[in-house]
Protein backbone atom coordinates (compact mmCIF):
# COMPACT_ATOMS: atom_id res chain seq x y z
CA UNK A 1 0.00 0.00 0.00
CA UNK A 2 1.40 3.59 -0.89
CA UNK A 3 -1.27 5.71 -0.42
CA UNK A 4 -1.56 8.95 0.41
CA UNK A 5 -3.34 11.77 1.67
CA UNK A 6 -2.94 15.55 1.52
CA UNK A 7 -5.06 18.25 2.17
CA UNK A 8 -4.65 20.92 -0.50
CA UNK A 9 -5.13 24.71 0.01
CA UNK A 10 -6.05 26.75 -3.43
CA UNK A 11 -6.14 30.18 -1.42
CA UNK A 12 -8.59 33.02 -1.90
CA UNK A 13 -9.54 31.89 -5.64
CA UNK A 14 -6.39 33.54 -8.19
CA UNK A 15 -3.94 31.01 -8.89
CA UNK A 16 -1.69 33.60 -8.28
CA UNK A 17 -2.14 33.42 -4.87
CA UNK A 18 -2.12 29.57 -4.84
CA UNK A 19 1.57 27.86 -3.00
CA UNK A 20 3.23 26.04 -5.98
CA UNK A 21 3.36 23.09 -3.33
CA UNK A 22 0.07 22.98 -3.72
CA UNK A 23 -0.09 22.99 -7.61
CA UNK A 24 2.41 20.21 -7.36
CA UNK A 25 0.17 17.88 -4.71
CA UNK A 26 -3.06 18.19 -7.33
CA UNK A 27 -0.52 17.56 -9.90
CA UNK A 28 0.72 14.09 -8.47
CA UNK A 29 -2.90 13.14 -7.01
CA UNK A 30 -4.75 10.01 -8.50
CA UNK A 31 -7.83 11.29 -7.25
CA UNK A 32 -9.31 14.65 -5.91
CA UNK A 33 -11.70 14.88 -3.37
CA UNK A 34 -13.41 18.20 -2.56
CA UNK A 35 -16.81 20.13 -2.60
CA UNK A 36 -17.90 20.83 -6.37
CA UNK A 37 -16.72 24.58 -6.79
CA UNK A 38 -13.55 23.95 -5.27
CA UNK A 39 -12.50 21.35 -7.69
CA UNK A 40 -13.88 22.83 -10.64
CA UNK A 41 -10.51 25.55 -9.90
CA UNK A 42 -8.38 22.56 -10.29
CA UNK A 43 -7.24 22.47 -13.98
CA UNK A 44 -8.41 19.30 -14.99
CA UNK A 45 -6.20 16.13 -16.27
CA UNK A 46 -6.78 13.08 -18.22
CA UNK A 47 -6.14 10.34 -15.89
CA UNK A 48 -7.22 11.65 -12.55
CA UNK A 49 -10.42 10.73 -10.83
CA UNK A 50 -13.08 13.72 -9.17
CA UNK A 51 -14.91 13.45 -6.35
CA UNK A 52 -17.07 16.05 -5.71
CA UNK A 53 -19.18 16.31 -2.93
CA UNK A 54 -22.13 19.09 -1.64
CA UNK A 55 -20.84 21.80 1.42
CA UNK A 56 -21.69 20.86 4.60
CA UNK A 57 -20.72 17.37 4.41
CA UNK A 58 -16.92 17.85 5.18
CA UNK A 59 -16.96 14.12 7.63
CA UNK A 60 -17.98 12.54 5.43
CA UNK A 61 -16.47 13.87 2.34
CA UNK A 62 -12.99 12.84 4.61
CA UNK A 63 -14.27 9.37 5.60
CA UNK A 64 -14.32 9.14 1.85
CA UNK A 65 -10.83 10.92 0.90
CA UNK A 66 -9.30 8.50 3.63
CA UNK A 67 -10.84 4.77 2.52
CA UNK A 68 -9.48 5.82 -1.03
CA UNK A 69 -6.00 6.73 0.66
CA UNK A 70 -5.91 3.36 2.54
CA UNK A 71 -6.39 1.21 -0.22
CA UNK A 72 -3.55 3.10 -2.77
CA UNK A 73 -4.68 6.25 -3.98
CA UNK A 74 -2.55 9.07 -3.67
CA UNK A 75 -5.63 11.63 -2.95
CA UNK A 76 -5.82 15.37 -2.98
CA UNK A 77 -8.30 16.51 -0.15
CA UNK A 78 -8.82 20.24 -1.92
CA UNK A 79 -9.96 22.98 0.00
CA UNK A 80 -10.86 26.96 -0.36
CA UNK A 81 -8.37 29.01 1.08
CA UNK A 82 -5.83 27.22 3.68
CA UNK A 83 -6.99 24.00 5.04
CA UNK A 84 -5.93 24.56 8.45
CA UNK A 85 -8.51 28.05 9.21
CA UNK A 86 -11.67 26.87 9.33
CA UNK A 87 -11.61 24.44 6.55
CA UNK A 88 -10.72 20.42 5.97
CA UNK A 89 -7.69 20.11 7.74
CA UNK A 90 -9.49 19.26 11.21
CA UNK A 91 -12.33 17.54 9.35
CA UNK A 92 -9.90 14.48 7.89
CA UNK A 93 -7.95 14.18 11.60
CA UNK A 94 -11.75 13.81 13.46
CA UNK A 95 -12.48 11.52 11.08
CA UNK A 96 -8.46 9.85 11.71
CA UNK A 97 -9.32 9.71 15.19
CA UNK A 98 -12.99 8.10 15.15
CA UNK A 99 -12.31 5.84 12.16
CA UNK A 100 -10.24 2.88 10.96
CA UNK A 101 -7.10 2.02 13.05
CA UNK A 102 -5.69 1.71 10.13
CA UNK A 103 -6.05 5.24 8.69
CA UNK A 104 -3.41 6.20 11.79
CA UNK A 105 -0.90 4.62 9.36
CA UNK A 106 -2.01 7.06 6.35
CA UNK A 107 0.64 9.68 5.04
CA UNK A 108 -1.09 12.60 5.41
CA UNK A 109 -0.13 16.11 4.48
CA UNK A 110 -1.49 19.74 4.80
CA UNK A 111 -0.42 21.86 2.18
CA UNK A 112 -1.01 25.66 3.85
CA UNK A 113 -2.50 28.30 1.87
CA UNK A 114 -3.27 32.12 1.93
CA UNK A 115 -7.09 32.50 3.74
CA UNK A 116 -9.38 35.13 3.01
CA UNK A 117 -8.96 37.52 5.49
CA UNK A 118 -5.38 37.83 4.39
CA UNK A 119 -6.63 38.30 1.08
CA UNK A 120 -9.23 41.38 2.21
CA UNK A 121 -6.54 42.60 4.58
CA UNK A 122 -3.79 43.34 1.67
CA UNK A 123 -6.63 44.61 -0.74
CA UNK A 124 -7.37 47.07 1.76
CA UNK A 125 -4.11 48.03 2.97
CA UNK A 126 -3.31 46.77 6.37
CA UNK A 127 -6.38 45.49 8.14
CA UNK A 128 -4.69 43.08 10.40
CA UNK A 129 -2.11 45.10 10.99
CA UNK A 130 -2.21 44.03 15.04
CA UNK A 131 -2.67 41.43 17.13
CA UNK A 132 -6.19 39.99 15.75
CA UNK A 133 -8.87 36.96 16.19
CA UNK A 134 -10.70 34.63 13.48
CA UNK A 135 -13.88 33.42 14.44
CA UNK A 136 -16.33 31.42 12.65
CA UNK A 137 -20.15 32.45 13.22
CA UNK A 138 -21.37 29.14 12.12
CA UNK A 139 -23.51 27.36 15.01
CA UNK A 140 -23.79 23.79 13.01
CA UNK A 141 -20.82 22.62 15.65
CA UNK A 142 -20.68 25.08 17.79
CA UNK A 143 -22.75 26.19 20.95
CA UNK A 144 -24.12 30.01 20.21
CA UNK A 145 -23.22 30.79 23.54
CA UNK A 146 -19.55 29.63 22.79
CA UNK A 147 -19.89 32.12 19.65
CA UNK A 148 -21.28 35.12 21.72
CA UNK A 149 -18.82 34.90 24.73
CA UNK A 150 -15.55 34.70 22.38
CA UNK A 151 -17.23 37.89 20.53
CA UNK A 152 -17.45 40.08 23.99
CA UNK A 153 -13.92 38.75 25.30
CA UNK A 154 -12.19 39.41 21.74
CA UNK A 155 -13.91 42.88 21.81
CA UNK A 156 -12.88 43.42 25.36
CA UNK A 157 -9.52 42.36 24.20
CA UNK A 158 -9.61 45.34 21.05
CA UNK A 159 -8.50 42.49 18.50
CA UNK A 160 -9.35 43.41 14.90
CA UNK A 161 -12.09 40.42 14.25
CA UNK A 162 -12.60 38.38 11.57
CA UNK A 163 -15.72 36.70 11.10
CA UNK A 164 -15.94 33.65 8.63
CA UNK A 165 -19.14 32.11 7.56
CA UNK A 166 -20.71 35.06 8.83
CA UNK A 167 -24.23 34.02 7.13
CA UNK A 168 -26.47 31.14 6.34
CA UNK A 169 -30.26 30.67 5.47
CA UNK A 170 -30.47 28.54 8.39
CA UNK A 171 -28.90 31.18 10.55
CA UNK A 172 -29.92 34.62 9.26
CA UNK A 173 -29.47 36.53 11.93
CA UNK A 174 -25.76 35.74 13.55
CA UNK A 175 -23.89 38.38 12.01
CA UNK A 176 -26.58 40.97 12.62
CA UNK A 177 -26.14 40.15 16.82
CA UNK A 178 -22.51 40.03 16.08
CA UNK A 179 -22.45 43.44 14.79
CA UNK A 180 -24.63 44.94 17.59
CA UNK A 181 -22.16 43.63 20.20
CA UNK A 182 -19.75 45.64 18.88
CA UNK A 183 -21.19 48.65 18.49
CA UNK A 184 -22.11 48.46 22.36
CA UNK A 185 -18.03 47.91 22.74
CA UNK A 186 -16.18 50.06 19.73
CA UNK A 187 -16.73 53.60 18.28
CA UNK A 188 -19.32 54.04 15.52
CA UNK A 189 -17.02 55.08 13.52
CA UNK A 190 -14.88 51.54 13.33
CA UNK A 191 -13.93 50.76 10.37
CA UNK A 192 -15.47 47.50 9.05
CA UNK A 193 -14.97 45.67 5.53
CA UNK A 194 -17.25 43.69 3.68
CA UNK A 195 -14.99 41.49 1.37
CA UNK A 196 -16.82 38.85 -0.58
CA UNK A 197 -14.61 36.43 -3.55
CA UNK A 198 -11.28 38.49 -2.73
CA UNK A 199 -9.38 37.92 -5.94
CA UNK A 200 -11.75 36.02 -8.08
CA UNK A 201 -13.58 37.34 -10.92
CA UNK A 202 -16.36 38.52 -9.04
CA UNK A 203 -14.43 40.28 -6.43
CA UNK A 204 -16.46 42.64 -4.05
CA UNK A 205 -14.89 44.87 -1.02
CA UNK A 206 -17.13 47.12 0.71
CA UNK A 207 -15.52 49.58 3.41
CA UNK A 208 -17.68 50.78 5.95
CA UNK A 209 -18.52 51.74 9.71
CA UNK A 210 -19.71 49.57 12.28
CA UNK A 211 -22.51 51.90 12.98
CA UNK A 212 -23.35 51.51 8.21
CA UNK A 213 -22.53 47.92 8.93
CA UNK A 214 -25.80 45.74 8.35
CA UNK A 215 -25.98 41.79 7.82
CA UNK A 216 -27.27 42.15 4.51
CA UNK A 217 -23.65 42.87 3.09
CA UNK A 218 -22.68 39.26 3.51
CA UNK A 219 -23.45 35.90 2.31
CA UNK A 220 -21.10 32.96 2.69
CA UNK A 221 -19.09 33.94 0.41
CA UNK A 222 -18.19 37.26 2.30
CA UNK A 223 -15.19 37.31 5.54
CA UNK A 224 -16.27 40.59 8.14
CA UNK A 225 -13.68 42.08 9.43
CA UNK A 226 -14.32 44.33 12.14
CA UNK A 227 -11.49 46.61 13.12
CA UNK A 228 -10.14 47.36 16.67
CA UNK A 229 -10.19 51.15 18.29
CA UNK A 230 -6.67 51.80 16.75
CA UNK A 231 -7.56 50.70 12.61
CA UNK A 232 -8.35 53.61 11.10
CA UNK A 233 -8.37 55.24 7.10
CA UNK A 234 -5.62 56.77 5.46
CA UNK A 235 -6.87 58.89 2.53
CA UNK A 236 -5.59 58.15 -1.22
CA UNK A 237 -4.87 60.77 -3.35
CA UNK A 238 -7.07 60.21 -6.08
CA UNK A 239 -9.88 59.20 -3.70
CA UNK A 240 -10.83 56.27 -1.79
CA UNK A 241 -8.50 55.10 1.17
CA UNK A 242 -6.29 52.51 2.40
CA UNK A 243 -7.35 50.54 6.34
CA UNK A 244 -4.48 50.78 8.13
CA UNK A 245 -4.27 48.82 11.48
CA UNK A 246 -1.00 50.42 13.24
CA UNK A 247 1.51 48.59 15.10
CA UNK A 248 1.26 50.99 17.59
CA UNK A 249 -1.16 51.09 20.53
CA UNK A 250 -2.66 54.35 22.05
CA UNK A 251 -4.85 54.52 24.58
CA UNK A 252 -8.41 55.73 24.03
CA UNK A 253 -8.54 59.37 25.25
CA UNK B 1 6.32 59.57 -12.79
CA UNK B 2 5.54 55.72 -12.83
CA UNK B 3 7.08 54.78 -9.62
CA UNK B 4 4.84 51.88 -7.36
CA UNK B 5 5.56 49.79 -4.24
CA UNK B 6 4.17 46.24 -3.36
CA UNK B 7 4.73 44.90 -0.35
CA UNK B 8 5.39 41.40 -0.77
CA UNK B 9 5.10 38.09 1.49
CA UNK B 10 7.55 35.29 0.94
CA UNK B 11 5.85 32.82 3.03
CA UNK B 12 7.33 30.65 6.04
CA UNK B 13 10.77 30.17 4.37
CA UNK B 14 9.88 27.61 1.45
CA UNK B 15 9.93 28.55 -1.92
CA UNK B 16 7.35 25.99 -3.08
CA UNK B 17 5.35 28.10 -0.21
CA UNK B 18 5.31 31.38 -1.80
CA UNK B 19 2.75 32.52 -4.32
CA UNK B 20 3.26 33.08 -8.27
CA UNK B 21 2.22 36.59 -7.69
CA UNK B 22 5.08 37.06 -4.83
CA UNK B 23 7.40 35.93 -7.25
CA UNK B 24 6.49 38.11 -10.34
CA UNK B 25 6.16 41.22 -8.16
CA UNK B 26 9.86 40.18 -7.15
CA UNK B 27 10.62 39.75 -10.57
CA UNK B 28 9.38 43.06 -11.82
CA UNK B 29 10.95 44.79 -9.57
CA UNK B 30 13.82 47.69 -10.05
CA UNK B 31 14.33 47.75 -6.57
CA UNK B 32 13.73 45.23 -3.67
CA UNK B 33 13.69 46.98 -0.10
CA UNK B 34 13.68 44.67 3.25
CA UNK B 35 15.25 42.86 6.27
CA UNK B 36 18.37 41.66 5.08
CA UNK B 37 18.06 37.96 5.59
CA UNK B 38 14.52 38.10 4.06
CA UNK B 39 16.69 39.76 0.97
CA UNK B 40 18.97 36.98 0.70
CA UNK B 41 16.04 34.47 0.18
CA UNK B 42 15.19 36.21 -3.12
CA UNK B 43 17.32 35.06 -6.51
CA UNK B 44 19.81 37.55 -7.47
CA UNK B 45 19.14 39.56 -11.29
CA UNK B 46 21.77 41.56 -12.72
CA UNK B 47 19.93 44.76 -13.28
CA UNK B 48 18.28 45.01 -9.76
CA UNK B 49 19.41 47.21 -6.96
CA UNK B 50 19.32 45.70 -3.14
CA UNK B 51 18.57 48.27 -0.41
CA UNK B 52 19.24 45.42 2.97
CA UNK B 53 18.58 46.46 6.67
CA UNK B 54 18.68 46.04 10.06
CA UNK B 55 15.40 44.49 11.70
CA UNK B 56 13.45 46.54 14.03
CA UNK B 57 13.55 49.69 11.17
CA UNK B 58 10.80 49.05 9.55
CA UNK B 59 9.22 52.61 9.72
CA UNK B 60 12.90 54.08 8.17
CA UNK B 61 12.72 50.80 6.01
CA UNK B 62 9.65 51.75 4.87
CA UNK B 63 10.03 55.66 4.32
CA UNK B 64 13.10 54.43 2.08
CA UNK B 65 10.82 52.54 0.02
CA UNK B 66 8.51 55.48 -0.28
CA UNK B 67 11.11 57.67 -1.34
CA UNK B 68 12.36 54.98 -4.12
CA UNK B 69 8.50 54.72 -5.83
CA UNK B 70 7.81 58.57 -5.38
CA UNK B 71 11.19 59.28 -7.60
CA UNK B 72 9.87 56.55 -10.06
CA UNK B 73 11.29 53.00 -9.15
CA UNK B 74 9.42 50.05 -9.18
CA UNK B 75 10.01 48.82 -5.49
CA UNK B 76 9.05 45.49 -3.61
CA UNK B 77 8.80 45.87 -0.07
CA UNK B 78 10.21 41.92 0.97
CA UNK B 79 8.61 40.93 3.94
CA UNK B 80 8.92 37.35 5.80
CA UNK B 81 5.29 35.51 6.28
CA UNK B 82 2.33 37.69 5.45
CA UNK B 83 2.92 41.30 5.09
CA UNK B 84 -0.13 42.20 7.00
CA UNK B 85 0.77 39.76 9.72
CA UNK B 86 3.05 41.49 12.23
CA UNK B 87 4.82 42.92 9.26
CA UNK B 88 5.65 45.31 6.50
CA UNK B 89 2.18 46.32 5.29
CA UNK B 90 1.07 48.30 8.76
CA UNK B 91 4.19 49.91 8.80
CA UNK B 92 4.42 51.53 5.02
CA UNK B 93 0.76 52.67 5.81
CA UNK B 94 1.98 54.19 8.70
CA UNK B 95 5.13 56.25 6.81
CA UNK B 96 2.22 57.33 3.87
CA UNK B 97 -0.03 58.31 6.95
CA UNK B 98 2.75 60.75 8.58
CA UNK B 99 4.76 61.51 5.35
CA UNK B 100 4.77 63.05 2.13
CA UNK B 101 1.62 63.72 1.28
CA UNK B 102 2.77 62.76 -2.64
CA UNK B 103 3.02 59.71 -1.17
CA UNK B 104 -0.80 59.04 -1.09
CA UNK B 105 -0.63 59.23 -5.07
CA UNK B 106 1.68 56.43 -5.05
CA UNK B 107 0.02 52.25 -6.72
CA UNK B 108 0.57 50.85 -3.21
CA UNK B 109 -0.22 46.89 -3.24
CA UNK B 110 0.38 44.03 -1.03
CA UNK B 111 0.93 40.57 -2.01
CA UNK B 112 -0.06 38.26 1.29
CA UNK B 113 1.42 35.53 2.13
CA UNK B 114 1.45 32.33 4.41
CA UNK B 115 2.04 33.08 8.07
CA UNK B 116 4.38 31.16 10.33
CA UNK B 117 1.13 30.03 12.25
CA UNK B 118 -0.35 28.50 9.17
CA UNK B 119 2.74 26.60 7.99
CA UNK B 120 3.30 25.73 11.70
CA UNK B 121 -0.25 24.13 11.85
CA UNK B 122 0.02 22.79 8.66
CA UNK B 123 3.41 20.93 10.09
CA UNK B 124 1.49 19.17 13.33
CA UNK B 125 -2.31 18.52 11.66
CA UNK B 126 -4.65 20.97 12.39
CA UNK B 127 -3.31 23.32 15.33
CA UNK B 128 -5.69 25.83 14.30
CA UNK B 129 -8.65 23.87 13.23
CA UNK B 130 -10.61 26.18 14.75
CA UNK B 131 -11.24 29.76 16.19
CA UNK B 132 -8.34 31.44 17.06
CA UNK B 133 -6.11 34.94 18.03
CA UNK B 134 -2.81 35.91 17.14
CA UNK B 135 -1.01 38.44 19.49
CA UNK B 136 2.61 39.70 19.13
CA UNK B 137 4.37 39.92 22.70
CA UNK B 138 6.66 42.70 21.29
CA UNK B 139 6.35 45.81 23.20
CA UNK B 140 8.12 48.17 21.42
CA UNK B 141 5.15 49.64 19.98
CA UNK B 142 2.51 48.49 23.05
CA UNK B 143 2.46 48.69 26.23
CA UNK B 144 2.46 45.64 28.31
CA UNK B 145 -0.86 45.84 29.61
CA UNK B 146 -2.37 45.72 26.64
CA UNK B 147 -1.00 42.53 26.28
CA UNK B 148 -1.75 41.13 29.71
CA UNK B 149 -5.18 41.85 29.03
CA UNK B 150 -5.31 40.19 25.29
CA UNK B 151 -3.63 37.62 26.47
CA UNK B 152 -6.02 37.34 29.46
CA UNK B 153 -9.30 37.35 27.26
CA UNK B 154 -8.15 35.34 24.98
CA UNK B 155 -7.69 32.46 28.03
CA UNK B 156 -10.95 32.98 28.94
CA UNK B 157 -12.48 33.05 25.05
CA UNK B 158 -10.78 30.00 24.63
CA UNK B 159 -9.11 30.29 21.68
CA UNK B 160 -5.87 28.77 20.49
CA UNK B 161 -3.77 31.16 20.55
CA UNK B 162 -0.30 31.96 18.55
CA UNK B 163 2.43 34.19 19.93
CA UNK B 164 4.78 36.20 17.08
CA UNK B 165 7.56 37.56 18.45
CA UNK B 166 7.44 35.77 21.78
CA UNK B 167 10.94 36.37 23.05
CA UNK B 168 14.03 38.68 22.45
CA UNK B 169 17.31 40.08 24.63
CA UNK B 170 15.53 43.24 25.78
CA UNK B 171 12.00 40.61 26.81
CA UNK B 172 13.33 37.77 28.32
CA UNK B 173 10.24 36.88 30.18
CA UNK B 174 7.23 38.06 28.17
CA UNK B 175 6.77 34.35 27.23
CA UNK B 176 7.39 32.88 30.54
CA UNK B 177 4.87 35.28 31.86
CA UNK B 178 2.27 34.61 29.10
CA UNK B 179 3.02 30.70 29.42
CA UNK B 180 2.13 31.20 33.45
CA UNK B 181 -1.20 33.63 32.45
CA UNK B 182 -2.10 30.21 30.55
CA UNK B 183 -1.37 27.40 33.06
CA UNK B 184 -3.49 29.57 35.35
CA UNK B 185 -6.54 29.14 33.13
CA UNK B 186 -5.94 26.44 30.80
CA UNK B 187 -5.05 22.07 31.45
CA UNK B 188 -1.28 21.25 31.89
CA UNK B 189 -2.58 18.80 29.45
CA UNK B 190 -2.77 21.39 26.82
CA UNK B 191 -0.84 20.97 23.60
CA UNK B 192 1.71 24.01 23.05
CA UNK B 193 3.72 23.83 20.37
CA UNK B 194 6.91 25.92 19.42
CA UNK B 195 7.69 25.91 15.63
CA UNK B 196 10.74 27.11 14.66
CA UNK B 197 11.70 28.39 10.89
CA UNK B 198 9.02 26.66 9.49
CA UNK B 199 9.24 25.29 5.54
CA UNK B 200 12.95 25.86 6.05
CA UNK B 201 16.35 23.48 6.25
CA UNK B 202 16.56 24.20 9.87
CA UNK B 203 13.15 23.63 10.41
CA UNK B 204 12.50 22.23 14.58
CA UNK B 205 8.91 21.66 15.60
CA UNK B 206 8.17 20.84 19.31
CA UNK B 207 4.76 18.97 20.71
CA UNK B 208 4.47 19.52 24.28
CA UNK B 209 2.16 20.31 26.88
CA UNK B 210 1.43 23.20 29.15
CA UNK B 211 3.23 22.21 32.19
CA UNK B 212 6.86 21.19 30.11
CA UNK B 213 6.54 24.76 28.20
CA UNK B 214 9.73 26.73 28.88
CA UNK B 215 10.72 30.44 27.25
CA UNK B 216 13.78 28.92 26.78
CA UNK B 217 11.98 26.64 24.18
CA UNK B 218 11.51 29.88 21.57
CA UNK B 219 13.57 32.72 19.83
CA UNK B 220 13.19 35.25 17.77
CA UNK B 221 12.68 32.63 14.96
CA UNK B 222 10.04 30.74 16.98
CA UNK B 223 6.14 30.61 16.71
CA UNK B 224 4.26 29.30 20.32
CA UNK B 225 1.10 28.04 19.50
CA UNK B 226 -1.14 27.22 22.71
CA UNK B 227 -3.78 25.07 22.04
CA UNK B 228 -7.74 25.65 23.38
CA UNK B 229 -9.48 23.19 26.13
CA UNK B 230 -10.37 21.69 23.09
CA UNK B 231 -6.99 21.01 21.58
CA UNK B 232 -5.77 17.23 21.72
CA UNK B 233 -3.29 14.55 20.28
CA UNK B 234 -4.42 12.01 17.28
CA UNK B 235 -1.56 9.25 17.61
CA UNK B 236 -0.23 7.71 14.53
CA UNK B 237 0.64 4.44 13.70
CA UNK B 238 4.37 4.33 13.29
CA UNK B 239 4.33 6.56 16.78
CA UNK B 240 4.31 10.71 17.36
CA UNK B 241 0.75 12.38 17.05
CA UNK B 242 -1.00 14.81 15.02
CA UNK B 243 -1.98 18.03 16.96
CA UNK B 244 -5.81 18.28 16.35
CA UNK B 245 -7.92 21.11 17.25
CA UNK B 246 -11.49 19.82 16.37
CA UNK B 247 -14.60 22.23 15.01
CA UNK B 248 -17.14 20.91 17.50
CA UNK B 249 -16.96 22.59 20.39
CA UNK B 250 -17.52 20.12 23.34
CA UNK B 251 -18.53 21.78 26.91
CA UNK B 252 -15.82 21.13 29.87
CA UNK B 253 -17.11 18.32 31.94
Amino acid sequence: MTGSLTIVGLGPGSAALMAPAAAQALAAATDLVGYGPYLDRVPATAEQRRHASDNRVELQRAREALTLAASGHRVAVVSGGDPGIFAMAAAVLEAVEAGDPAWRALAIDVVPGISAMQAASAQVGALLGHDFCAISLSDNLKPRDVIARRLSAALQADFVIALYNPISKARPDGLGAALDLARGVQAATTPVVFARAVSRADETIRITTLAEAEATMADMQTVVIIGSSQTRLVAKAGGGAWVLTPRSYEAAS
